[in-house]
């Protein structure tokens, strides 16, 4: 028997289909919600058909935006010459965050991964090496994360490019900051120790 | 400096509104919107303005529903001579799930708080004492939380109906059901003690 209405079961049904959110969650937010102001749930509502509605692919990084080419790629203060590849725009904005790299992106939307059969083909390769033959790239820089189809696609990309010439580098593993060692995993205190530096 | 569009920063910001869901999950939920069908997220968007604007209180019980009187109130099948009094109409739901409970319910919309400024008046009491001159009730159950609060209100509903001859029962306290001992605070433990029945 349904205790709410037939309106807030439906809410719920799809707040529950949201990563992360199961049903108690949902049930949660849809009581919060039918506590606030019609309007500001009337803003959510608005808020994500504009979003979901105009958003596109920037039509040089992929990354996703709402313009042909997204704010990064328009602007006149960044690096052109250096290209940091990263698996979604996610990642991006996590560099970002940083405030301390001033080159472009190329976003892949996804890594290889044959266990998903997911192809070099089915991420935005393509598109990277059309850039590539296009503007003059000093570096490119592989910041896939560092799980095995991270570095599978970092591989492969690093194949793929060094023939052109083109510098292409990989973030580095390691230790993260403020980690202690004795919480840290043996593969990353291995690469931790392989890619020390002299000081 | 903005790195997704303007719309999404925006409904990053909607989201990240909502109880639990801090900057970190609002932009993961707004990736994954993105990628989802625009029609899924017109329905999400619909859900809600629907269920917000059509929400009211069940002119009975007081539950959150979209008609006059919710399901529960309006049911023939409902044993109208035992109200359940809870915080909430999540509480409600709880109870719900349960299959057991046969009667009808009265949300209270919150719990006697004098910390938070919350007073007797501010909660659907009022509402709950009409009730029960105008309709035949043999026992109120008071369901609120084991709470500090949740146990003012108990105490104060109870002395509110004593007076009127009605049995007034309180749900008990004790260790849950599968609970390991070892975890349970001392509180539950020694509640659990005190209600202790002949077996």
């Amino acid at each position: 028997m349904e205790h709410y209405s037939r309106q807030m079961e439906a809410l719920m049904e799809e707040l529950g289909k949201l990563p992360g959110i199961g049903r108690k969650t949902a049930g949660r937010l849809t009581y919060h919600l039918m506590n606030q102001p019609e309007e500001a749930v009337e803003a959510l509502a608005g808020a994500l058909v504009a979003a979901r509605k105009n958003v596109r692919f920037c039509r040089c990084c992929c990354t996703l935006t709402d313009q042909e080419l997204c704010p990064i790629c328009r602007s006149d203060n960044r690096d052109r010459s250096l290209i940091m590849v990263v698996e979604n725009p996610r990642d991006l904005a996590a560099y970002e965050r940083t405030g301390r790299y001033q080159g472009l992106y190329h976003v892949l939307h996804g890594v290889i991964s044959p266990a998903l059969g997911v192809g070099p083909s089915d991420i935005r390769l393509k598109e990277l090496m059309q850039r590539l033959q296009e503007e003059a790239v000093r570096e490119v820089i592989i910041a896939t994360g560092s799980t095995l189809e991270g570095e599978t696609t970092a591989m492969y990309i690093s194949q793929l490019l060094k023939p052109g010439g083109i510098l292409v580098s990989r973030i580095a593993s390691g230790v993260p900051v403020g980690g202690d060692l004795e919480y840290i995993d043996e593969i990353t205190l291995y690469r931790a120790l392989e890619g020390r530096r002299a000081l």
